[in-house]
């Protein structure tokens, strides 16, 4: 399994921060730059560490593929794409002008900094929230360091900075850092029972990707090099294969951070500790209802399905997936598939969000896909979303990529506000404000989920392209311009217009510094019923949905591909397999899925007596309508529907007295006949819930028209 | 609320075991007699305690409510009624000679008696169980005992009374008692935090319920009288309105109990201390989360739902009701018909079982009944029953008497097997051996459901009937003799000869010893589409269905009713906003809902790929036949069906790989046209799961024919 990597020694750097260009300052070709340390790490270790032949700093994408043998596609930075006015300049926008300072003071208010301050002797504050509460800082500092990756940010960059400092100064002299296992609890440090249950390690995965991402942001590595420090000090000489003592992961997320830093330091004994951690140890035994709710304590290739705590399964798969890319490992790649195959065929949600169970924040059974009751945590999406990442790296298949942008667009998109201070952790596909409680806060005391949210619209312009040996991938459409290089080395310009995700075109421009023969590989999303493509006006046969369309030819600068995209509005059905969504529609319009809000149907008839009136031609007969004034900008559908029974207004996803009785004899076609007709507003899921409490529905039930 | 009711004081009493006679001794009149506590009593106060004018012991029915001022009915004794062959005579066979020895070796055996040895010195076992496992003795104790008043079976006699001898050693000499709560955990007891999660007075409210149905069934008190010291020495002194200590119920039960104890005691500061328990001490302030699941720390007359545990909440209402009972209370009366309301409106499942949630074992959002994920516990079944008999009661009204059946017959008689050795906890309406654990087990840690199961089963000849100031009620039909008397005090014999509840017709005999004019209030059930009733042949008007027909005239011996009930399968709908049953039906025949199980199912079909084919008539069509060698004789029902696939047959509720993608373009009628034809059998739901693993669907999607 894998290879012999050549490595050399990781030595001082005078890179720091300041050397940052703007996107504007042009490419660059591979540096393979030899890099140190920035100059006031407190390592108490030989500041020389191995590392592999990288592309430098400012160079390595959101994954740092270049070397990776088994990824078929490799990354490229998140600075070579700047996102132009659209979509996600706008989500990006909300992220970063308040979602990512609004946050910091908000954990910063609830004592999370000062719990390191605290043991650097800086404040006198207890310690306070939970044993994972490290690793809210940890990332939001990712999220902060890749907004750092597309600008310099310098207020932002102090803020960091500052934590950065306090994090290191936290740090034991043996390497060990956490804010929690100290004092009197001490002793159950790296325990079984602690690492189980205690998310010591999750914690220092987050802190090694924040890590990882503020040296990619800065090429500063003073985090960095605690982090390692972590890993190659305090961990790897006690822990691991006997005689060492046993790891179990308890929360997976170390993984995929020491494969990560194995992509950056080339010192193999990193990736061979995530292997190690992947496989379980079996002097730690666990219940198997344990390592099922764990996803981990027992082979990684031994898993038959998505299982257990849903966060916790997507981490091992990003994980195993970052393992695989690096040895190739053939058990690996079969699990990976077979569990992401139970995933798409039987646990997803219709808006890519996975964990349909409160209770252990888990999977259900196939098809339990539960609607109000969902759990669909907006962590899982994240998870959801950077395991597809990591299959399309590995595949170029596009079927991934249908999912990553399902997640992203919706199950993912929906964990934010529009306006970037408000969260979900649950996204459900139906809602009722009586039952529930608010469902978008600003703070909730286990904060995983808006940092995740944050960290991935921050990092999202490092998603739009990948680079191939003879080629680029074009994944995510958005108006936007890429400056990078082809692995030939040829330098490369490539522009997006679009009113994606509201309009089906895309105008794309192919500029490389000099005219030459190589693959532009076009995503066609899997939603669209047809998709058509020119080349500077030319029709080019073959663009099928859910594959990429391989445009191989000699570009020249200037060069125009035009995509259009059917986004004629579909009614989605179910397998009839999911309880909950038999005569029921959901409708998708592009990549996003849409619901129905109380709010925009008409008064005197509750959402849950409304149906829509669907005949058997394929157009559903949707009427699309962009309403700039409403929710930020967005689309929205009307169709024909039916009222089961006028009734007075309310804000409740179902009548509070019904006029029914609960059970009564059936009567062919009665729903259907009884309705009246009513006009159905129907708005993008990922914008629910931004105005005042109303009931909320995705999939909405049919009657035939 | 309530009014002076007279009292003479409980002296002693020479009544024994031995006294007890059999059904075929005859009738008895009022006793009134004067009672004396057992002999070998270890009391340590004054044995003479406050006696109500009660029956004599013998006379008195599950609940006495002989004295109780706002119950309209008012019940006959279990040894009033004899049942004869046929259903109930099965159920009761498996529950007295299979199920009720088995789980007393089982409890033996799993050291819940030991428990209570240990603490008298005769047994240096461990204490093992949850804080809660002396209940389960304490049911246990009372199913035995409802089952020695109907014959008086001297061997379990015997085993109970050895119980009861070591019970009662455990008492402390202040009257405390409970195994839990000892040693190292002694200090602990009934402090506010113990009271919540203890269980403490839950255990005691099982004991005095299990002493009352001994006393009733042997005359014997000594158990009674430990139970009446624990609440008159030990509870009465200390606990109660300030400046007494304050009491949570944590787990209601004990109200119930104490209302109980007071119609057998007339010491009416047992009711007031129930009505103080239910209305909650501010002193103990709980969290709105804690009193919603606990149902109980804030007033129960503040409640506006059936929320939180089922079981809490069915108990409290129980207790509450017998609170209004004898109290009068409207807003008790207000509260418990509002909580009515909600639950038989949007959170009860067809089967008559409650609790839809895993999660705090509770009632979910409105409508929120899920099949395959459904709780509903036995016990929570059984105390629907419980509370339905007593809101029957106050009222006379069928409504009540409709529930009370439909959880009798499905949900609660579902969760013993029909051989009486095992028992469901959870009572699915949607079954897949592979994702489920073995649903039923001859022993759960948590034993509560079994003995509550057989406590029912073995009261169950006491809700036949019940008299009122003008005549007798006839509530559940089914072959067997009553023997009793008239309010007015004449002796009176009825007959039911009928096959219910495979057949609709019941041949009644109404038997007074000397002719006069009085009511029979003959049950209508609410399932039925018609009945008529003929009196000595000459048709009656008026049998409304949910509701009692007064057949008031003069009654001679040998009087003979006959009611026959249309009792052609029907297929149920449920209000469109339960989102699982939507598309579905589910089949009910008399008082029995169907379900099918893959193992009836035409080879080739997973169950979950069949629908049941309606068209648009009353009569859904569906054959039925009587099987006597199924499932110990069930009437079978077949109809026409439909199936989505041909798919090899699996022993699972879906296919587990999938044709179909997760979700697809929806197409009208697509399910319907590709489906071939395929006949389903139907089995009665209370039945399923007796013979091998196999997939279970109670609501079965329709495809209009």
């Amino acid at each position: 399994m894998g290879q012999d990597i050549s490595r050399r020694r990781f030595v001082a750097s005078a890179l720091t921060g300041a050397a940052i260009s703007s996107l504007s300052s042009g490419l660059r070709g591979f540096a393979g730059d030899v890099l140190r340390p920035g100059g006031e790490s407190n390592s108490t270790t030989d500041s020389e560490v191995p590392l592999t032949d990288n592309p430098s700093w400012q160079d390595q994408g959101v994954l740092n593929l270049a070397k990776s043998p088994y990824a078929k596609l490799h990354s490229v930075p998140v600075r070579a794409v700047t996102i132009g006015p659209g979509f996600w300049a706008e989500r990006r926008n909300a992220n970063v002008t308040r979602s990512i300072p609004t946050m910091h003071d908000l954990l910063e208010s609830h004592g999370r900094m000062n719990n390191f301050r605290r043991l650097a002797g800086k404040s006198d504050a207890p310690q306070i929230g939970k044993y994972y509460s490290d690793s809210d800082v940890y990332k939001w500092t990712e999220a902060a360091s890749f907004a750092m990756q597309s600008e310099p940010l310098p207020q932002l960059r102090g803020t960091v900075e500052s934590i950065i400092e306090d994090v290191c100064a936290a740090q034991k002299p043996n390497g060990y850092l956490n804010t929690y296992y100290v004092d009197d609890r001490a002793a159950q440090s790296m325990t079984p029972v602690a690492q189980e249950v205690g998310h010591e390690l999750y914690n220092i995965g987050h802190m090694l990707q924040g890590a990882i991402a503020f040296y990619r942001a800065t090429g500063e590595r003073k985090m960095l090099d605690a982090g390692i420090r972590f890993v190659n000090d305090f961990l790897m000489p006690d822990y691991g294969p006997a005689p060492k003592k046993p790891i179990i992961s308890g929360h997976p997320e170390i993984e995929m951070a020491l494969v990560e830093l194995y992509r950056l330091t080339g010192d193999k004994r990193q990736l061979d500790l995530a292997g190690y951690i992947l496989q379980g140890d079996a002097r730690i035994t666990v219940p198997q209802t344990t390592s099922i709710y764990l996803f981990s304590g027992t082979p990684f290739t031994s898993r038959m399905r998505v299982e257990g705590h849903a966060v916790r399964c997507m981490y091992a798969c990003c994980g195993a997936t970052d393992y695989y890319l690096e040895t190739g490992d053939a058990t690996y790649w079969k699990t990976l598939n077979t569990l992401w195959d139970d995933m798409t065929a039987s646990k997803m949600y219709v808006t890519g969000g996975v964990g349909a169970r409160a209770q252990g924040e888990a999977f259900g059974d196939p098809y339990e896909l539960p609607n109000a009751r969902a759990y669909a945590e907006s962590c899982a999406a994240v998870g959801n979303f950077m395991w597809n990442w990591r299959m399309l790296a590995a595949t170029g298949d596009g079927k991934f990529t249908d999912v990553l942008e399902r997640a992203l667009y919706n199950g993912l998109n929906s964990g934010m506000s529009l306006d970037g201070t408000l969260y979900c952790y649950r996204n459900l596909l139906a809602y009722d404000p009586s039952n529930s409680e608010p469902i978008r806060n600003a703070w909730y005391e286990t904060i995983c989920c808006p940092p995740n949210v944050e960290r991935t619209f921050s990092s999202l312009p490092g998603y739009f392209y990948s680079t191939s040996s003879d080629g680029i991938y074009l994944h995510l459409f958005g108006n936007s311009e890429l400056r990078w290089r082809l692995e030939s080395g040829t330098p490369l310009r490539i522009t997006q217009q679009t009113d994606y995700p509201w309009g089906g075109d895309v105008d794309i421009t192919v500029s490389p510094s000099e005219p030459g023969e190589f693959t532009v590989y076009l995503r066609i999303p899997g939603w669209t019923r047809s998709a058509s493509v020119t080349v500077n006006g030319k029709p080019m046969d073959g663009a099928q949905p859910g594959a990429y369309f391989s445009l191989r030819r000699r570009w020249s600068s200037g060069d125009a591909i035009h995509l259009h995209m059917d986004m004629t509005p579909q009614a989605l059905e179910a397998s009839p397999y999911v309880a909950e969504d038999l005569g029921r529609v959901a409708i998708q319009r592009g990549p996003l899925v849409y619901c129905l809000e109380q709010i925009d149907q008409p008064d005197g008839v509750a959402l849950g007596d409304l149906s829509l009136a669907l005949g058997a031609k394929d157009d559903a007969g949707f009427q699309s309508e962009f309403k700039s004034d409403l929710l930020g900008g967005v689309a929205v559908l009307r169709h024909g529907g039916a009222s089961l029974q006028p009734s007075s207004s309310r804000d409740t996803l179902y009548p509070r007295s019904s006029s029914g009785p609960l059970y009564s004899p059936y009567q062919a076609g009665a729903h259907g006949s009884n309705r009246g007709s009513a006009p159905l507003t129907f708005i993008p899921y990922y914008a629910w819930a931004n105005r005042q409490p109303s009931a909320m529905e995705v999939w909405t039930p049919v009657t035939e028209a």
